[in-house]
């Protein structure tokens, strides 16, 4: 009992809660949790703001769970590192599997560590909790990166919705920033609504694609190249280059059949050779030709601050439904009703009705 | 005050209420006014069960309403007609704009109305809102289907998100088989997620392609392919014919390389001309050939049962949401959160944290 008591005591002093003698254990046990788990916040937060990648990765480890007592910590991590943020360029980079997005990412993630920029790489992938051996493998494959001591490399968020995985990528952000990286790459694999995502929680937004391939095969859409700030048309090596400049050629037309963008950047198709670190510079020169631009424009600040009006509805959004659905008496309904329409037995509306009702 | 007096008296009646003699007109009036309420929707239904297609426009225009009292009567005529819908086959078209959705889909509809069959047309288009012209154009231009008695043509609900719009098109889908429709009919521009949305609750999902013209410029997706039950390559007419059995036999060859889907269903690739009215039996046997093997296997209602347990969790979603944001409290701290946000003043997550707090 010896230091239950004595940390009771000073919590109570602390919180200034007069407590009688008779306090039982578990409120003391409890007291002393949640002083706990304050004090692994505050130490999490000194490690993140003295760049400790190993602190980083605890953090993001709690955004990631989906506990209770570790979203609260998160929380509180995130209105910490709040202040220290917003101080990097976030770059997105799309393109499909067998691209070479890796490849690429470690080439221009050495680049920027040689110029004295500090990397981190996140990922945005919401079929990862399907296959979650992708990301896994791209970690890998940045060997070099992974070494690296200016560099961070996290794979992708697992969650089963895209509003979830979007949510704690833009929450690592934060710690990221705070933590003293200037440049943040947020790579998708190009599923479905991925790329509008990294779109909506980044400055600049590349797209790498092949030369020769069909773009059918290449699942690249109409939407995705009105969002592309530069298409890399990456892989221009050995018997590939004269198809690379062809390619370039065709994109750069066809990007002038688009609307002006709001930003007034014209988008640039370049050719590079991530393997051979060939074009690469070309590449770093064009997004810091934009940033620069946008800066100026102010349009850079427009951009973040539209981004973070979004970003609040969607924080709502998606707390609502966490809120609702992590509800207990809503899980049990919910599968009641489930298994209701399963039997034909009710109809989505009806349903929906009868849950809303609950809550 | 003789008729309200009248009302009254009956009203009290009927609900078994005992009222004191000194009601005031404000209250009888309400009832009187609910009362009215609960008319209207019952004429509504009774019209939508004798297939009259005006009473069936009023009711879609009060699921499009954003007014409360014409949401509540929407909710009671959708259950209403709840037991008399599910009993039709729902098909999903999209293209990109000039593919000739329109020439197809009245060239389709003239066919199947020929064969006694009863069609509702309905458009998913969330970006209307901004453009309001092109499914008007739409509607103009299906001349002889629009004047069809067999044949309903509705221009797609506006709204400002895709969700809103799905939710509106799903309960108008509800009333069409209340009122007789035996085929649905739903198209979609194709931009954004409004393909996933449309799959989402129809049977069958048909693509409509043009021959020659770059996949990129048709702004197909690989997800859209794979989402295809069948490939229709239009405008195989002319110096086109050469060309589109080429694309037949080019895509039919892209297909095998897609996993096997769920229904056990090939997906076909077959060309028409909608305006010289060639092949569109073909299509109308290919979706016959589609339902009656489904059926038998049974996907079929297990698909829809699955489409069910997906809207009762939309449903849900956007109730939540919709309640939310229609907080008047909330209305006003959205805007005081935005405009600080504006102001660089506050971030999106504390934000939602003060308006999650009203909430």
């Amino acid at each position: 009992m010896g230091i239950i008591g004595k940390n009771k005591s000073a919590l109570n002093e602390q919180e200034g809660i007069e407590q009688p003698d008779s306090l039982n254990n578990a409120a003391a046990q409890k007291l002393m949790q949640n002083r706990k788990k304050k004090q692994e916040v505050a130490q999490l937060f000194a490690g993140i703001k003295a760049g400790d990648k190993t602190a980083l990765s605890r953090s993001i480890t709690l955004i990631e769970s989906t506990t209770q007592q570790h979203q609260k910590q998160a929380k509180e991590l995130i209105a910490l590192c709040l202040p220290f943020a917003n101080k990097s360029q976030r770059i997105g980079i799309t393109g499909v599997p067998g691209v070479g997005k890796s490849t690429f990412i470690e080439a221009f993630g050495k680049l920027l560590t040689s110029q004295g920029h500090k990397v981190a790489v996140l990922a945005v992938d919401p079929s990862s909790t399907v296959s979650k051996g992708s990301i896994l493998g791209d970690k890998t494959r940045m060997e070099e990166l992974v070494k690296d001591d200016h560099a961070f490399i996290r794979p992708s968020a697992s969650g089963d919705a895209l509003g979830g995985v979007a949510r704690k990528t833009r929450e690592t952000i934060i710690l990221c920033e705070a933590a003293g990286f200037d440049t943040i790459i947020i790579e998708t694999v190009g599923v479905g609504q991925s790329e509008t995502t990294v779109h909506s929680m980044t400055d600049f937004f590349l797209l790498l694609k092949l030369a020769g391939a069909g773009d059918e095969l290449q699942g690249i859409k109409r939407g995705i190249i009105e969002m592309a700030d530069t298409i890399v048309i990456n892989k221009a090596d050995g018997e590939n280059v004269k198809a690379a400049k062809l390619a370039k050629v065709e994109f750069n037309r066809a990007l002038h059949l688009y609307p002006a963008k709001e930003s007034q950047w014209t988008p640039k198709t370049v050719t590079c050779s991530a393997l051979h670190n060939e074009g690469i510079q070309e590449v770093y020169e064009l997004i810091n030709d934009y940033i620069l631009q946008t800066k100026k424009s102010d349009y850079f600040n427009h951009k973040r601050t539209e981004q973070n009006k979004f970003w609040l509805v969607q924080t709502i959004e998606s707390q609502l439904k966490s809120d609702f659905f992590s509800n207990p008496k809503i899980k049990a309904a919910l599968k009641k009703q489930l298994a209701l329409i399963e039997e034909h037995k009710t109809t989505p509306f009806e349903a929906a009705e009868v849950l809303m009702k609950i809550n």
